[in-house]
């Protein structure tokens, strides 16, 4: 029932996550709709993320700065600076895609994107898997 | 008259955009505003991007991911994937992130991407410095 | 000193969130801006909803297509959610809009307008009438 | 080499635009991305539209909201313009749904999108497939 | 017919962007939609705009301030940078509101917002009523 | 070290925040990045607000302008509408420039606005330096 792309996307997606803040994330989504949970797996980490054009660690610095740039998308903010720093990138690095964003799209949705981040490292600090 | 802030700022601006380039762009700006003009060279260029923590590439790609993702920033686009490509991304690179961000921004942004740097490449191709 | 667009505006808004809903909403609004109050009546439902080329059903999931769209309108959606089920939307008709939505606006605003319509599916099973 | 789900979202495209208008949409995005251009009919069409939850001609509604919400997104809007046509919209509730719309993004992205509709209203009018 | 609503909202509006360019505005959207036409004139204009509690030169540079911020309502700030001036802003004010909003949405939207206020200006120096 | 664009930049911002406010806000961006911290005050402040052309007063109705029509800026129109205040506007005029948005916006942006709005007034009401 399940597809080769669900398969490679889950792994691809657990490998960015986590693989119980993945599965954590997706059991969230499924408890309203399956459909949309599948498609989340299938689509952006079972399509666009396993291709290699890009490494994972300058994907993840991209998915920093849409989430930045969008202005309301903290709670998947939180979600991919963790995944940025599975994939290899520094705290310096994802602090710094954020200040270079403020040309991009003012100093508000930079200052939120910012402040958010700093709760996710704290709550790394403090050794929460989640935040 | 001039800071040392602009002299670093401008350098890093030619050397993103082209230095023929940046000059156009600054003198269309300083037409109607010089002090937005200044400020253009010194907070991106003189502040952010002299900055080491991230090559420039790396920040070229965050250009084209957020420039992206705003929907409405398609003549800034223009002028970042050409800087992308001065910065040594390959056009695979800039199709991919842009691609990558149909997850973060939906179809039509991204779609409106894609085709404005279907046309920055043909630019290039036909020899055209601007497009 | 009520207008007879604000009558029919009301009827229409109390029709649509339901009467102890709407009511609600306003006293909110009215506690700071008694103007706000009063042209949020007027103007959406007065105006623009009491007009027959759509049915009820159909504008309520166009105004969940929009607050998911928009991203920082979830409390708004919160409000939409019960008005499109007040209106004869089905929660899966909701849910597949919110779905569709992916591909206009992406995962991240799509999924904070899922997870948000769970909630308000959560209370109204626990009987209830805010959230 | 094509997918299942490739021949199933180029069926439901084609029906949706246009056969024509399908194909040619398809070919300008296939010029830089063959990716973007599979991934385009494969996700939206193949996966989303193809669902019975929801009626063409209710998701082509949804289609015109988001788009006019979006703001940014005109060339896109046309295409759904014409799309909500073919699945049974009539011009009145094309424009009625960007009436409503200016409750919930305001003027000056409804008009924008009420003039495009204006454009495509009259290519059509005048014999033209596309705008 | 015309409701009282109406009539001070067309003076309104004619005061704020001159008469022939309210009216020739007004003309376009008629074309489409009497009914987006009406409450253009009616919301914005005969119930906003006629309130003595901010004066019209204000009012204006909030307008500015706003569809610069929006990105994608080019078309709009060309009115309003007119009206503003009708209003009593000075080039200089609505050029240094402009500026000012690169702190809050980014050099893109800004660049964007005062390339366009140079087009009106040029027009205007030109002897054009429309640009 | 500390430039002399940042002291008088930090003089201003305290100006419009209050001294003890401005320098909490800065502290907790400080905590994270003390860049970002000094850009915040060097650029909008050192370098924008600083200058002539408009008055403090309009300046702070421009900025709850900008934080109202971007949407998912309200941490900042809660320092900004305090600032508003700090510089000479009355809460009419606050609630009003909010109403206008309406206009610009839509109802869902205007109203998250107008709501934040009125816990600051709250806050003050309560003799509370932040909210």
């Amino acid at each position: 029932m399940v597809s080769d792309r669900y398969r490679k996307g889950l792994a691809e997606m657990r490998r960015h996550l986590g693989a119980e803040e993945a599965d954590e994330y997706l059991a969230k989504i499924d408890a309203i709709s399956s459909e949309f949970a599948k498609v989340n797996v299938e689509f952006p980490f079972g399509e666009l993320y396993v291709r290699d054009t890009l490494d994972d660690k300058t994907r993840e610095l991209c998915a920093v700065t849409a989430l930045t740039v969008l202005g309301s998308a903290l709670p998947e903010l939180r979600v991919h600076v963790r995944a940025a720093l599975n994939c290899g990138a520094t705290r310096d690095e994802i602090v710094e895609v954020i200040t270079q964003m403020i040309a991009y799209c003012g100093f508000p949705a930079a200052t939120n994107a910012l402040l958010t981040t700093k709760e996710v490292f704290d709550a790394i600090d403090a050794g929460k898997s989640t935040d």
